[in-house]
């Protein structure tokens, strides 16, 4: 990883090698480590088939304090029962010992096929050599090593300035499948220099998750393996970040757009997608009931298979609109695709209307701006399209 | 149609022709009248945007009275404001002119595409020489001329005797995309010459359509157009069927088969599918999250590729049971795939039974039985698969 492009905050080093769980030979394990126990936030799936490694590490990281991360690609510890719990806590231990650490300072995370147990003797021979190849700029790494069916790594960074030093904050991610996150996500991982007043870390990280994460789909399946963990090492010596002060703006803004952007990233990397196309409810009776649309909106098959197909079929998205459970009254729905009108008062323009739709459809990357008209309510949506790829790609992925 | 094969009640006669609203061809408008205006019930699609034919007809069967139906094919009416209005009750007007009936005895119900205006030409040009053309054995013509994506017509009938009468009972439906009916359907129609007491025409076809329609799902997507009507000639001339009679129950039997027939019929031809698949919830805390459960599993696009796929993928199947909200303890969870047992308490087993799941996933309708060891709720739904035709027929429906 060029330092040039990404920000990597003071007080972290990571590595990450090919350990033989997945069966391609590619990059499947790696650790992060600060340098001293640091402070830490995690938000965790919904599902109630929760991975191991989340139960573990959700419990771990209630006390607000984390040193280093373990993560697998290629066995998602799930379903595995007392085996699985224990061997996650083996995964751990081998991390302490080799870093001299506290186990209960060490978070474990796993992504891939469900309900088959970890084959540990990966971990025995690979976490020794991995606690001593730690360094500063092996951060691309990690982010290659979490992949599934990612198509690609995903990193975001950025540097804002507290008082008069330099605050770095860096997220990985990956998913492309099972992505339908609620108030948790894929595997995301957060590193930041800042120093923080008590509490921040936890409610930045709740309201940046809420506006990026948990406004993407791909497939409505919502993971057992989700999990999203921030963690804040103090080593860039700002002046303490503090509640109400624009520094916690200035940072949270920066924690939003890193987030946003990872988001962004898996949604435009949903498995077989061609395009990314944000759902933007406005006019709404309240901003719940734009969400509620929104999300119907993002969801649903038919639109998705739409524009896949490049098909200005507003009657999808007005149906779906119309079954979310949000008030609408049909006749004065408006819909636009970017800033061409396609629907104005429930009903179709005309053909040339059509045609100028149809060229933005083509994009891979579009608005579809849906306006009840009803209130001030709004929300937004990423989501991809559904594609003979993903069908390709999910009835042949354990084969 | 073979009057051997389908019992067509007493009272009712069909006719079905080309009217051109279909650019191929094809059948697409069809009449049902009864000899005098007979009992009559209704369920109708809780999609807020509601198409034209669907608030007419909803008000018109209010009163319990009907005795046509103009349904066509090829055009939704949906999303036409005022113009789509005054175009259905034009249609009716159409009918009860030719017919010398009472234009409020008139049904109208129409499928197909959304936001275009009805071409009312077609309906000017035809609905005279339908209303001339009336047989007592032409419903299968009506059958086909319902359908848009259909692969084949859906057609149940039953005879049963009531005191020393013969009742019939036939049904008719169509669907294969936008379905995840909610307290209404697709369209389907069933008719039967049973004289039943004032009240139990309503009360049958609610709890008929809620084993039936209510059960099945293709791609979640809930339409505008959804309706259900149920009319009673009473031209069997049986002894009334009264509540709480075992009239009442064999007349429920007959009528919840022929539904249960149709909606998986409609689950069979769902677009693009290859199987048809009963997601059997068993031991939920309740039948209510029994349902939940089973909606969760059959909505799961992961499963239905999986389906497709053929590939015994329980881990997608826990993980939707676990994200659908209803009570799970994983640990507890058993799942079979027919008769072969693949998971017990929340693991998976050996190899050999996955090689035995593997063959019962080759068959076109199989049964994945879910059971959650937690109390006496149970309940079942019928899916799909999601196939690559799944998405060429949604990518392409408007073109």
């Amino acid at each position: 990883m060029a330092e040039s492009v990404f920000a990597v905050p003071k007080g972290f080093k990571a590595a990450a090698c090919s350990a033989g769980i997945k069966k391609s030979g590619k990059l499947d394990l790696a650790l992060i480590c600060a340098d001293k126990p640091v402070e830490c936030a995690g938000v965790f799936t919904t599902n109630k088939v929760v991975a191991a490694p989340v139960k573990i590490t959700e419990s771990r990281t209630r006390q607000g304090l984390c040193q280093a991360i373990l993560v697998n690609s290629g066995n998602a510890n799930a379903c595995t029962g007392a085996q699985g719990l224990q061997d996650a806590r083996r995964c751990g231990d081998l991390v302490a010992e080799h870093l001299d650490i506290a186990p209960e300072m060490v978070a474990i995370s796993s992504t891939g096929v469900i309900g088959v147990p970890l084959p540990m003797y990966c971990f025995e021979q690979f976490v020794p050599s991995l606690c001593r190849s730690l360094k500063h700029d092996q951060f691309e790494g990690v982010a290659k090593a979490i992949m599934t069916t990612d198509a690609f790594p995903k990193m975001s960074s950025r540097i804002i300035t507290v008082g008069d030093h330099e605050v770095r904050l860096l997220g990985l991610a990956k998913g492309a499948g099972m992505i339908h996150p609620d108030m948790a996500t894929m595997l995301a991982f957060v590193f930041t220099d800042a120093l923080l007043a008590d509490g921040m870390l936890e409610q930045s990280l709740r309201q940046a998750v809420n506006g990026s994460f948990n406004r993407i789909t791909v497939d409505r399946d919502t993971s057992t393996n989700d999990m999203a963990l921030l963690l804040a090492s103090g080593e860039a010596e700002n002046r303490e970040i503090v509640e109400g002060s624009s520094d916690l703006d200035q940072f949270n803004r920066a924690l939003n757009e890193i987030m946003l952007d990872l988001a962004k990233m898996i949604a435009r990397d949903g498995e077989g997608a061609t395009k990314l196309v944000r759902i933007q409810i406005n006019g709404a009776a309240s901003d719940n009931d734009a969400l509620v649309a929104a999300r119907s909106v993002a969801t649903s098959q038919l639109v998705k298979t739409a524009f896949f197909g490049e098909d200005a079929n507003w009657g999808r998205i007005i149906a779906a609109v119309g079954y979310s459970g949000a008030d609408v009254d049909p006749d004065q729905v408006s819909i636009l695709f970017d800033d061409v009108a396609i629907v104005s008062k429930g009903l179709g323009l005309d053909s040339e209307q059509e045609t100028k739709a149809s060229e933005v459809l083509k994009k891979p990357e579009f608005t579809v701006t849906v306006d009840l008209a009803l209130g001030d309510g709004s929300a937004y949506y990423y989501t991809s399209d559904l594609t003979y790829d993903y069908v390709r790609i999910n009835a042949d992925y354990r084969s």
